[in-house]
């Protein structure tokens, strides 16, 4: 008994750091975004992606999170954007904490989106809420259309899913169908896109569906400062 | 410290069991696997073309680890060997206690070979004994090169990296070179197969290597049998 209240009380202050997280995140005017995924899904280079379209339009920036190694913030740097390297020393999955420490490096209030590529791992990071306003998963259709109803958890707790390889799809057994079906089981609420940073289908939608997010976030500032004109909201 | 000291007690306890499992498992003669990998990385579908081959060769059963449900299980049923299922309920690996557990419901002294299949998952699974003899491990061709440097203790700790889903090789950017050097740098001792379960290259490499080791299995016990003619051995 006593060891489950001690675990109780050490989860609690994880909880009580993504929290925190958020309400820093929101005071700052920022849009953050969790990016989870299995291994080798494609976060990265949808980061890639997104980065070189967000050049000059949004202010962004991205904290990595791995177990060891910078391999992944390396391919980021090019595009100009700040990047935080978190390694996480063998867990599988990011922490509030960690993210508040790596935040602390950033000018949040210089910022329009934050994207936080967590550890590749279906299961553990869905666990723990980082502050952030939306999660963004990836699920590749070289993984198979049972992983939903097999790992429910992030499928249940994601705002989008990002069916991703679709240019692999002719290759592969993945129903679509069947995948669609399971996740709007587990949550109805989850919107769905097909896309193929290979071949460029469905990046369009991605974009915008990010883009909509970010200029909705930017007229809720402009409406702040227009109500309070001498403040700093 | 209390936490810390309470923690590492805990932790005792399942490596023991890992040990106790061993024991169990080589005083029954019987092979023991311990399949890992991500979620999607083709475990299953390897389970299938085993059993197939297995069929009238070698007295196989199969322990299958899920978060929830009983899909692999049911698609594994149809070859004849006795499947146990494991659901983790949310855990993100197997726990040597489970596997004691589904095993004591197997006629362990009848089996050549018993295979384990682990929860999907590329990081926590590795750091579990489940009293396997060796470790299989998958890493899809789908999921990058990049997977050894960045998921270090799994490949570290493999016997057999399967590198699968080799036909889609061709439409991803896997680099082989990239892929071995790494993991020739974490565990120099690492046999290496290329695989494709769809068009069957390489699954005669993988079969061989099993068929070798469960030959080499019941000539050890032929000869036990031999040195104990009257024992149980």
């Amino acid at each position: 008994m006593h060891l489950v209240h001690v675990q109780h009380k050490l989860r609690e202050q994880v909880d009580e750091a993504g929290g925190a997280n958020r309400e820093r995140f929101r005071a700052a005017g920022v849009h953050v975004i969790n990016l989870m995924s299995a291994p080798g899904s494609g976060k990265t280079t949808l980061l890639e992606r997104t980065l070189a379209w967000a050049a000059g339009r949004w202010r962004v920036a991205v904290i990595e999170g791995d177990i060891q190694g910078d391999a992944d913030a390396a391919r980021l740097a090019p595009f100009g954007f700040p990047v935080r390297q978190i390694n996480t020393h063998g867990a599988c999955h990011l922490d509030p904490r960690q993210v508040a420490l790596a935040a602390a490096e950033l000018e949040l209030e210089s910022l329009d989106l934050l994207l936080i590529e967590n550890v590749g791992n279906l299961v553990c990071p869905a666990e723990f809420d980082l502050g952030e306003e939306e999660r963004v998963m990836l699920l590749s259709v070289a993984e198979g259309h049972d992983k939903p109803a097999k790992y429910p958890l992030m499928f249940s707790t994601a705002d989008l899913l990002l069916l991703t390889k679709w240019d692999l799809l002719p290759l592969t057994d993945f129903d679509a169908g069947i995948a669609r079906r399971a996740v709007q089981a587990l949550n109805p609420h989850l919107e769905v896109l097909e896309l193929s940073c290979r071949s460029g289908l469905g990046l369009d939608a991605w974009l915008h569906w990010l883009d909509h997010r970010l200029e909705h976030g930017r007229l809720n500032r402009l409406g702040q400062a227009h109500s309070h004109p001498h403040g700093e909201a």
